[in-house]
């Protein structure tokens, strides 16, 4: 079982790789090989296998274990240059997984760089995989991370899995259209697709990003680390969260699906926890202190504000959680994942 | 005021090529200039005024009436060519009508021509719109021929304004990633968009077509015009219809809406006819006799059959008729409109 990670030096991507490489299981088989993509080199997962063609420190360290490490390879690769996502897809992957992404503000500022990376860059994949499957059948899992962006107000309060999807940013679009390749893809055969519409992630580790959901993290992760921090929008306003760690349990859960338990909709909601800013603060102060919240300071951001004001704020994720997917249930514990997972 | 339809050889764009030659209005404006673009060459409207460049005899013939005939220009020109989409758009039409598709049956069996033609060539309009509208703002209004084909079952007995698009054909596919890509430009304002998922037309004239749902016609058309016809389904599917003469309504309605009459969400249901294969029977029956429906055989077609039930029955087009947009109430007025129309 070989397992490729488009991404992979993307947060996500990072932690997605870790834990595979620590599990060294994926779907129930054995890695033999995971290989690590991104378009800048995704750091070696470890000084003793990554960048290990030969895998012989991969099998000398093999006595502690009965499960062989995964070879890993990383290469930095842009997905919409010429012949490399065939280049990617001639090595036949099991499982692929489909990370890489212009964020929402940076695909909002250039409409170019957004679509040829979100729209042409699955697209490249998405016919790869086809011209490999027209050969003699290949049909991997490919999981593709969609995103709640692919939704857009007005909505009802709680979002149900047949809602439609009206996205009013270029990245909910490049992603909504992304999913609609990637059902019809899966529809014919060519490969078992699994379109997973993340929660927006929280607390994301590192420095704040361009996506204009940062800050949700920011509030937190700063006054965690003792810096100040910037809320451009009002406290009450609500969103749709689940942590990194749940969230690279839904990518390893979505390899062990069947195509029986996908069905035709490929694409889906995911389960989380819908909560208010003033929740999250209310979370920080609970799990760190009054001294944390102090360092959030108010100044609105008209540009933000009007984005988010877009974004969903609750779902009812039944066929998800039916599938076995499973996130939070309180901000408290989002806030204790980063604690655990970032400041051990 | 000029007007530019590709897809104008099709049966709709001739319909309504004609019709606007006849008002000589859209949108409330007289039409200086109507392009008719088709990759095969469209038919002359009328011999006096068709591939008239200089307007002459437009002019000549302007006794009768106090609004000058339209310039009628025709050209055969490929939309995924390369240029071809720039040159069109270079004339700066105001109002442009994309009605040319791969239809559902071809774009099943030549998945690169269907995506090439419906999703390709669908941008490459929309780009060279946003190339123009960079240059000096210029922003026209951008009529789509979507399709109830962007639905996929299981769905509800009627299908509300909200419920999600999961096709189930390459073609649904195809319409409904161009949906999302135009509602972005209109997000953007690069023009003003709007998405008209159009019912299955029916009585189409002339002859039967690739798409899957010809026989909808067929059953009826051929009978009328005293031959034999096939029907590849169950007497009990239940379908969703309007005639050409509703559509091309729809298409000279949709050209009069305001952006604030869109909203953001620029893709629409439309009013339509719900009726089983056996009430078309009926009505074909009680318009034209007996004779016609003895000359429907039943014969069926198992890969017919299977898309069909993957199709909608029923819609509750609330937004459309609010917006004006209004088609046929029995399936009787239907067949009139063919008989007015094709046999008159």
């Amino acid at each position: 079982m070989n397992v490729l990670i488009i991404g992979a030096a993307g947060m996500l991507g990072r932690k997605l790789s870790h834990q595979l490489n620590a599990q060294k299981m994926c779907a129930g088989q054995a890695i033999g090989q995971l290989d690590l993509v991104d378009v800048v080199p995704p750091q070696p997962l470890d000084s003793a296998t990554s960048d290990d063609a030969t895998g012989s420190d991969a099998q000398a360290r093999n006595v502690v274990s009965a499960i062989r490490d995964p070879l890993i390879i990383t290469q930095a690769a842009d997905l919409t240059a010429p012949h490399v996502a065939q280049q990617l897809i001639a090595a036949r992957p099991d499982v692929i997984y489909h990370l890489a992404a212009i964020v929402s503000g940076e695909a909002e500022q250039d409409m170019d760089k957004g679509y040829r990376i979100n729209l042409d860059g699955t697209r490249a994949l998405l016919e790869a995989i086809r011209s490999e499957h027209e050969k003699d059948g290949y049909c991997p899992t490919f999981i593709f991370t969609s995103s709640i962006a692919v939704y857009g107000s007005p909505f009802p309060e709680t979002i149900s899995d047949e809602f439609h999807l009206t996205p009013l940013t270029s990245y909910g679009t490049q992603k909504a259209m992304c999913e609609l390749l990637l059902a019809d893809y899966h529809r014919r055969g060519i490969l078992l697709g699994v379109g997973l519409r993340l929660p927006t992630i929280c607390i994301r580790p590192g420095k704040p990003n361009a996506a204009a959901s940062s800050f949700f993290s920011g509030i937190l992760r700063e006054p965690i680390n003792g810096q100040p921090a910037i809320l451009p929008v009002a406290d009450t306003v609500r969103h749709w969260f689940a942590s990194p760690k749940a969230a690279v349990g839904f990518l390893i859960h979505a390899a062990t699906l069947t195509r029986e338990q996908i069905g035709p909709r490929c694409n889906m909601n995911l389960p989380g926890l819908s909560a208010t800013v003033a929740e999250q603060i209310e979370s920080l102060r609970n799990v760190v202190g009054s001294e944390a919240v102090a360092l959030i300071r108010r100044e609105n951001d008209p540009v933000v504000a009007t984005i988010v004001a877009g974004w969903a704020e609750s779902f009812d994720a039944q066929r998800a959680m039916a599938l076995g997917f499973a996130a939070e249930s309180s901000f408290d514990d989002i806030i204790q994942v980063y604690l655990d997972d970032e400041m051990a």
